[in-house]
């Protein structure tokens, strides 16, 4: 920690910065320069001192405290160096490209079984669908609840593939997790703290997207959460960044892959279908993922885009998938990626 | 709706369009123009079809439609001219100015009561404090929960004001309901729809903060949610949306007080301390809240800011808030507002 | 500027990272901490050696550089405590709160003088109007351009009222000071260094808006661009950021208020007319404005919107900025502002 | 144009629109809806009548004003298939995949010899180097001008490479047509209309990157006033934008690439350094460029970025970038583009 003194601070002020630092255990090193003065703070863990830069910039006489050390830890490339989630026979960050596939919303057995043979011969590896869905509109569908999940339990026999859903509320965690292979966080409860506590403690991995308004910083300490609840089994998903551009429904940020290849060794995965919001982006952006060194992508798929309950706009239909894997797979044999 | 096709588009795809139109029971209103056809269509809600828009889209030969109304309809203006919500001897939404005040988290009795006192005396109407807390760093401190409630009830005994507080968890809502007067929704839980709908259930008003990545149409969806629960007592609370500014925490965004006021009923106040971060621009955005129109504020303070577990960079001490109310009431006479 | 080293560096590393901080002509102040290696540098200006952060990042064993001092000088608060820009008998940035008014485009004599005695009557200090007009369609109308000049200064000699329009093109910059009274740069051109330095050496005071891309420190180190060149009456201006938020044009940064006032000596008014976009939010706006503390407004005034060339929707009618006036002045009287 | 009434607007004020909307040359098509009333305006080209939509909804009873057909013609995919700009032997737009790179800025004939020769060896096939550079500080190195402008011919000379320099004064636009292959427009100065202009009328192919808060939409319109001007060789360059991430100098928008292929006819590189600002993260964006279906990307590289004078951060050692090159190949074979 780094604490920068306002110019003109005094010689009682200084002392007070220096043995409010002690207190909070570290060792002081201060530089007395000619336009300031600027005080080292070393030997304690940051981490846990939260408060510290809070309550040192509320003085007057401090310009600036800036954090040397990353506000997490188990989630660090510093920590370990790679993990591998696996899921049925499917790895997550290892040298597989996962492709997740299947509608928005579980609507019915035809739908989704439909979905579900059709991505699987095209050569999707994990079966994506909600039971439970987030919807801005209070007036939208909100999925079938129990009754989804046991659809995608059937479609799940029937085709051999792992599941993945969406689970939003804490007190459905231990049902989800009776259905699930993967349990999927979505954007908007990147920061429902209760909600990550619940599946830091569940047995399954989880999938965890990243806030549409969220820095790197905060989505690694979002999955430090989970990480202290005891889960390790976390997968990370760049589905884009809400910006001022409206012709797409969010900005993807594919800086996001490598970036967090360099500060975690948590697999990340992309979402094209969340990211762009057109079915016409969708497999330049996916082919983006892979080059740029994604784990894997989730994209959405509906037999009739044009009858989907939601998302219609940014599904692909069957056809499209199957052309967009049949692009995938030269492109993943360059990347050295198994598809 | 105002379907518009792309340029040419066959007489076939327009009977397609036309005949998905009718069956979402809408009436048709074709416009055969030189460059492309636009089809408008009326007489249906378009609220409880949202999902025509998407799925319209998904055609390749349309080009765009737009929606005519609000996806909102009872937390809008066209529904109700004025909601006053009243808490104790408190007005939020009539003439008064409601300013609620106190630390940002309950941290121990002496420092809730003598904050409650000082703000009390100071002229504020209700008092403000965290018992859950969401952190970004799972290393932060929580709150104290269930006895961080027992210490605002008593000090609400000690000083006869109402207390707000903040609810993250759905299966807190009872809870909370037994110790707050107002039910505090923040900011990352805009759109944690299973927390909206708890709440829509409760018998206590709800200070619903906007999202920091919310459109003002998104944050009227999340309330009217609260609404269709039954919950017709909701406040609005501007608190400001995340921009590349990085001096100031957030940017509030004055400009939604004016904008909601033209779109709904509900009352909206402001917290200038996540709008700002900074002690030092709180009373500055305080009056400005004040003179743009917010029916009240919500400002952090500490008798220590220096001391303070969370937040003590925006907060303000005890005389700083004494100032800042005496700034206020002029202002407030100008502006025809009880203080 | 504080140099954080990788975990890890070598020392063979780390002396050649002092080496080159020694370079740079700063005295180095090591920290050798458990985790990593801390090296202050000090006693140089920070100011002249901008390449040093860029340089010293692009080693691979260093993981982070901070500059300590603010990337500008003369604009500082701490190089002077208040600037006044006087312009014919009007203060900016003294006691006076100084309204600016008038057409967003100058379109034709009887257009302009109607608009300037009508604001001149209800109280506008100074007249505004765009005779080069900046406009995202290249087939939009772009200005009178010099006959604008000379329609604005005949309705200088019939109001008395100095008059402030914007220069776009360097090669303008003459003949603008030869009509205007104070030179605008507009969002668009905030970073066109070429025109910051030919109006650095305009004899005519500066009114340089804010990019709405720009953070405070970007547009003081354009403001400082202008300084450079011998110009020292520079006015700031606050007219909206781009942001998510579609309803409104821009989002009007208040905090910039009270933030550049404790960063700069410069005056900062406020443009509610861009930084919201809707003629309907202007008032609400405008008072903030003043009530956080700036020095003045910059407002769009026509007498028939609904047949102005540009900006109809966020332009006043005379009416309503007569009314705007009204509001104004018992607020400015309880700032301790003359109006 | 579509015009959406308020609810309850009287008969007098739809025919006061209606009789506007017929005064712009448009046909009305009104549809009296239950609860408002929507008129369409159809067959007069809505390019030339940008203020009809902002005059309109200066209108207290019109709601909301939606323009139908794009405020860009001659830009627009609609208007012609594909543009190849040719350069030199190298072609952007067609099946090549351009490679541009080369130091940030010319700062010495052994710096850009150095690099000149390196980056050609390594597959590159156009030279870019900046003479006038553009400085968010006063302080900083702000290029050699005209002497950087010789020495990248000399380049050109020795390496037979086109060469790509940016052009940041119309008054030098002159100077610098004398000397590049390609002129660069910056981020900065993307609706700096005069020079937009002035480049319009060269006859040089002109590069114009996005503005860091430019939309699609008014990124195309800025490359309209180029094409108005007479110049149809017009490359568009994605640069990234501004976020709130700020891990990364800006977030790339990989989406844009597509994007602007099924908007516009015209070529698209992708600019990675500026993209990302850090040169660990270029390769992967670079991929990701390719991948998504660029015709080019822009890439800068320095001998000794440790020992650069602008952008060091971001700049790519000559090892790195013949290492990118080699990882490019194998890719662009499978993407079906020659390198």
């Amino acid at each position: 920690m780094i604490v920068v003194m306002q110019p003109g601070a005094t010689p009682e002020q200084i002392r007070d910065v220096e043995e409010r630092i002690r207190q909070f255990g570290f060792d002081i090193h201060p530089i007395y320069g000619v336009e300031r003065t600027v005080i080292a703070a070393v030997g304690a863990p940051e981490l846990d001192r939260n408060e510290a830069k809070e309550q040192l910039e509320s003085l007057p006489y401090v310009e600036q405290v800036t954090l040397v050390l990353k506000p997490y830890k188990f989630v660090s490339k510093k920590f370990r160096e790679q993990t591998v989630v696996r899921v049925g026979g499917v790895e997550v960050g290892g040298t597989h490209f996962a492709v997740m596939a299947g509608p928005c919303t579980v609507e019915n057995e035809e739908q989704l079984f439909k979905t579900a043979q059709a991505v699987q011969q095209a050569g999707a590896h994990i079966l994506r669908g909600g039971a439970y869905k987030p919807s801005t509109s209070p007036y939208s569908f909100h999925g079938l609840g129990r009754e989804g999940l046991e659809l995608l339990a059937r479609a799940r026999e029937l085709t051999g593939m792992p599941i993945i859903t969406e689970v939003m509320d804490p007190r459905n965690v231990e049902l989800v997790c009776q259905y699930a292979d993967i349990l999927q966080i979505g954007t908007r409860n990147m920061q429902n703290y209760d909600l990550l506590r619940e599946v830091g403690q569940a047995r399954k991995p989880v999938m965890l997207k990243r806030g549409m308004w969220a820095t790197y910083e905060e989505w690694l300490q979002a999955a430090e959460y989970i990480w202290l609840g005891g889960n390790e089994q976390i997968i990370l998903c760049e589905r884009g960044i809400r910006t001022f551009e409206t012709y797409t429904r969010n900005t993807l940020d594919i800086n996001a892959v490598p970036a967090i290849k360099e500060l975690s060794h948590l697999p990340i995965v992309v979402d094209p279908s969340h990211g762009t919001g057109r079915a016409s982006l969708v497999p330049a952006a996916t082919l983006a993922a892979l080059a740029a060194g994604a784990d894997g992508v989730i994209v959405e798929v509906h037999p009739t885009p044009a009858r989907a309950l939601k998302d219609g706009a940014q599904s692909l239909t069957l056809e499209a998938f199957r052309d967009l894997m049949r692009s995938l797979r030269p492109l993943a044999e360059v990347m050295g990626r198994q598809l």
